[in-house]
């Protein structure tokens, strides 16, 4: 099923109404202030999340998995779903594909359907943590940092063949996320492992184009549960170095052990230009994946507040590369990208409603308790007319869940595709 | 220096007009649903947060502590400290003694200086985890559950002076903090010690006067780096109901391990009855004692609401004590607490917000995603001006940080007091 | 394949001459003490772990899983295979049966291959954590605290038939882990959800044959990702009071917050009587399942201390059910077992060790110096002698892992079974 | 008091007996590995510990500090407390001073005193977490890292100072601890205090002599509790890099967050030459600093595996400095440092017995079984004889706490020192 502006601008006339008013009431608030809440309307809008080809299908866990109806069945349903989802909230336009799970087959019948939608090809993801039915070789016991160098080859060779593939659909980027490690003790020597690695990344960086970039993911468990090679952002920085100016480190929001302090990284990487892509999620314990903004929105505030910054004060760093990377395991998965997406916009908007002139004065005069009701200030305001507006602008629904539900997409898509279909993924 | 009405109002009315029409817009925004702001803002006004003794000076780490300049040098200044904040926000109209460190010489004159402020005397605080300069026992091993019984009986028979000192004021509870454990393996026999604890309890609460309740506090870990008798909330509950109906259990934001679910703790002692008291404050790493909101708001908001509908659906459950028990390094204490406060009344805010129909609709329905629309449409709710009226209903400054620089506090504190004073406590 | 004893004596005959002298050293070491080497030897050649039926193939997580040649397809090669296991150690003389993952079609069959190995049947498992494929309920939002009655109902029955079965084949103990909790803020109600697993645990009780016991296993987090219904020990606790005597608490060494004392908990729960069975296994950052030992050594043998101080001190707590619940992702399942059944008789060794008279005049005396001096000296002590004398005693191979891997035993299994297989389990 | 070589000898030659036939035992054990037990005797006996001048006193906790009697009053009696150490155990033959807390009055004085003990100046560490009575400016808001210049500075000079007393002394490093952080989100800039603290890190390593290491420190939290500026290896070492080729990160155990697998940090830094010093301590919470390998040995013992592998295979990272940076509670000072000294010593020659040459093997056939085996197989033996042999050949105590007793040495401090005594530190 395709959306049309028609179908969502009866939606939109019921609630204009209410959200003019209400975007009447931020304008006042925030009169005495040198601030555009026309500009900002328009970098919520323009603002641009990629959603990976996986994330269109009920998640699971090792216990097991809770099928979803109407799940995509192929890699051109999954593009319509996608399509779906941009045309209600004008924010996804972008695909992240996985190879080899959304190997697309027909190149040119896959690049004309998502360009029908509005989609862009973000990041390649490569897949070197399973074993495919056909594999002449084993990643067990790791891929690029295996000790046996035929297994690296075999690895960095699909890294090439990710890299083909994403040239011909338009990306131009390749994210890199070894899941490469040791469940005990001596079973690597680590010093082997992390020079293997870099030695994998720069002959995978050396056939990378020229108008690529490399992001190299870091994690620091799961699925190994004793050591991971790139195990935290030290390391990824260190990989992007030794590779050269096209490699930056990729933060995934999960990735990381109990009470890391994000934002700081964040706002390192960026001093040091080197901050490349950003997946979002969110988590009470590990790598929980669950929806943006759903356990610790405040944390993903204050993270944008150094995306903002850097944004605006580190020209060296490069544009970045945004991504939802969540699973959804008991929720519809569009309903759940739907709300991932209202919680970063939520997150940006307030992030570009700090005075960050009043900060910067605050902060000079070590008057904390100030600098704190700065921030919490933006926090604190309803940011949601502001992302209202944006939509509107770009001809998204207004109210995308709503409009999701009114519409009975997913009923729908039951109806087309039944209730036994599995998307590929996780 | 005594704030007066006078102080107030010529703030209050330039807050006046602005906080006028931002609560209007909240009326017509919730209109349709049947919801009393009115009866919100009553509650707001009407709820009460205890002041600890301890907290109106500078506190420091283990690596040293900075001065803070007009630091209260007795009880008498620390109420008129208490005094000042409840002028300002009409909700903290209680203190929580903590002896010895606060002791009252003059019982009278404290009584009637705590009257002058409309302070009362909530939950006095035993200490048996330092020794004072004349203590004829110590508590370096322990004290309620230490192997030697004399040192039992030393810290039991000081738990019975606090109980007697807080007769005289007026107070109706005992909060035992018990920092008992050992830093190292095999240095307690955890089940002697447990089984000491409890007696030692049960002696105490033998003497409690029958209007007064017991709250056990809990926490994993420091001072002792190894273990803790009372190291969470089942051991406490399970020492209060070895107690006796009047003996609570308390909860202390900051002592949990990493990721613990607080919220859930709390609806689990509020559905059996057993819930005392609630400490407020905030954390990132362990019991960093922060600012109550600075760290993460939204699990604030998720206990008060598990705290909100005990109220409204546990009758098993008694009133709740509730205390800020937070540390100020580099803040002003004062103004710490103002914001302390405003977090508390926001996140009650929100909580009350809440659809709890529709929610109670939503979860019969296994509707996840509808679930967490409810509890964040209220969280998202710019809740501010509710807090302004409830002040303006009670008398207090609608701006209280605001109104507390303004009126130069902190200056006339240092000018009455110097800079050299050290209030007691950590 | 079978072990007989003609295959290890020769073996075992090896191994003797240097061992003699290894036990004959220790003898020597400890001829000061009064403590009786051979009855150190005849409790560790006297204790048995429970191998649960899911144990014996490749384990995997959501990121996929790596396949194991020669795992066993049926429950009967299941037996087999714990039947090595058994006949190597002589520690392993007891499984237990996870249901539906491995009913048994022909009990009296299935029970004659058991007797054969010289198995028992330990406590039966129910799973309600998963739809099977003629579900006539979803346990997608959860079994026995589901907010729909007929699915609580639904896994009440469960759990019944799951007695039945174990009746035929003579368990006398059910465990019930319950996964139910929500991904989400908002989804569950905690208090309804409480009373439901409460009130449907008490029905499952209802139905349990009086020499049985029922095991109450608790989990922060994994499967479900922000709440979990039984999320600590004092919830579980709590629960089996509420069900009567013979329920009990389940530990599972790797279902704890980071930084948990567990040997503490271990311990409270001994005091009150209420420790049921034990679950072994080690872990780094989560539930991370892997190999007992393999991380925490020293952590084991304090709860192993507990564990031993409370079977000699605490007649109030019945007799414990142990079990090995680990997943063998990388390594031969039935290596890993040995290695774990190793690492528990090792930390038991030690354990009996450790000078409880001195200890406890350690304690009296705060000399926490020497009470660690004591626990470390057991912990230091290399025990392996003693466990090879215990299966010297017992008719196992004196050292299980190189038997094992001089017959061949997995180059058999993938002979007879060959490499496509796959267990039933994680 | 002063140990002389006749206290030691008539309580070694009782000790000897038992212990020669304890390593005769090990020495049969390993004849079949090509190992030199002399060798590992021989390492064990040279490996120095410098003990931190700030050790020698009890530690407290932000609840307090119970006091030890005899402790030092002076940095000539600190001189003498290691002195006893190192005649103990001739391991600690090394002091890591402090300034300002034991700056040296006479420097020709102090340094004799030092080499009547045989004791060198290790790394020296300077102090800007703390306001010193006389500053002239202060570090409440940060030092190095401060918005102010001439903050900056004032630390810069400071640390310049300790340089100087260094090379008086005949130090040959310098460590820089920077507690710079933040308590709020806002407080700081997070790139403004990266910024500042290279700039000042760049100019203090300017006036480093040829001759002399820098060392920087990083910890994740505490004293400041929402971010701290050099938080993890990975900043550390980034500023390392800029600052030159004698600039190092410095570990210390205690300084991460919950679950950080150090050893792999180890095995990083060492391949990257970038590995300068080491802390021991332990911990199970936070920064606990307890005794070395009280909680945790077999991380020790895995550190150590890292580090013995480093230091034969990575010629391009420098010797390491060694220290101990415990706190002392609730033990004797010394008894501590001797069973910290004692933890290190076992994990040390427990890495020393790990078959590198099987391991390397195992690890190219992917053998995780035996990798594990062959790690455990060195840890589970009772290295201790290895210890004695070691003390006996360099002329300390064969069992240094039994001489520490038995010679009454903490008796006689308290006799020559009084009860009254504190030691400038923690």
């Amino acid at each position: 099923m395709k959306i049309t502006t028609d179908h969502l601008s009866d939606l939109n006339e019921k609630q204009e109404v209410s959200y003019t008013s209400e975007l009447q009431f931020l304008r006042n608030k925030f009169s005495n202030r040198k601030l555009s809440l026309d500009e900002i309307i328009k970098k919520l809008a323009d603002f641009q999340v990629a959603i990976p080809s996986w994330a269109l299908g009920a998640g699971g866990t090792r216990f097991g998995r809770f099928s979803y109806g109407g799940e995509p069945a192929s890699l051109e349903q999954k593009l319509d779903d996608i399509g779906i989802l941009h045309a209600l909230t004008k924010s996804a336009g972008a695909v992240s594909l996985h190879i080899p799970w959304d190997s697309p087959g027909d190149v040119k019948a896959v690049k004309e359907i998502a360009q029908s939608h509005g989609i862009v090809f973000d990041a390649m993801n490569s897949n070197t943590f399973q074993n495919q039915p056909d594999a002449k070789k084993t990643y067990k016991f790791g891929s690029l940092s295996n000790t046996d160098k035929a297994v690296r080859e075999y690895a960095i060779q699909h890294n090439h063949e990710v890299i083909k593939i994403g040239k011909e659909l338009g990306s131009k980027s390749l994210t890199v996320w070894l899941a490469d490690g040791a469940n005990f003790p001596g079973q690597n020597n680590f010093q082997t492992a992390l020079q293997n690695t870099e030695d994998s990344l720069n002959q995978i960086y050396g056939k990378l184009p020229q108008d690529w970039k490399m992001f190299i993911e870091y994690k620091p468990y799961e699925p190994n549960f004793y050591s991971t090679v790139i195990q935290d952002w030290g390391t990824s920085f260190m990989l992007a170095n030794a590779c050269g100016e096209r490699a930056y480190t990729l933060v995934d929001l999960g990735h990381h052990l109990p009470n890391t302090n994000i934002e700081q990284i964040v706002a390192t990487l960026m001093l040091k230009g080197k901050l490349g892509g950003f997946h979002f999620n969110d988590s009470k314990y590990g790598d929980d994946d669950v929806t943006v903004g759903s356990i610790k929105p405040y944390a993903l505030f204050l993270i944008f507040n150094e995306l903002v910054y850097g944004m605006e004060n580190n020209p060296q760093n490069p544009g970045l590369s945004w991504m939802i990377d969540a699973s959804h395991n008991t929720k519809d998965p569009l309903e759940d990208l739907i709300q991932s997406l209202e919680a970063i916009l939520i997150a940006y908007a307030q992030a570009l409603l700090v005075d960050q002139k009043a900060l910067k004065e605050a902060q000079a005069e070590n008057d904390v308790v100030r600098c704190q009701e700065i921030l919490q200030d933006a926090y604190r305001t309803d940011v949601r007319p502001l992302l209202k507006a944006a939509r509107e602008k770009s001809g998204a629904a207004i109210d995308p869940l709503q409009a999701y539900r009114h519409l009975g997409i997913r009923k729908n898509l039951i109806k087309e595709r039944g209730t036994k279909t599995k998307a590929t993924g996780l």
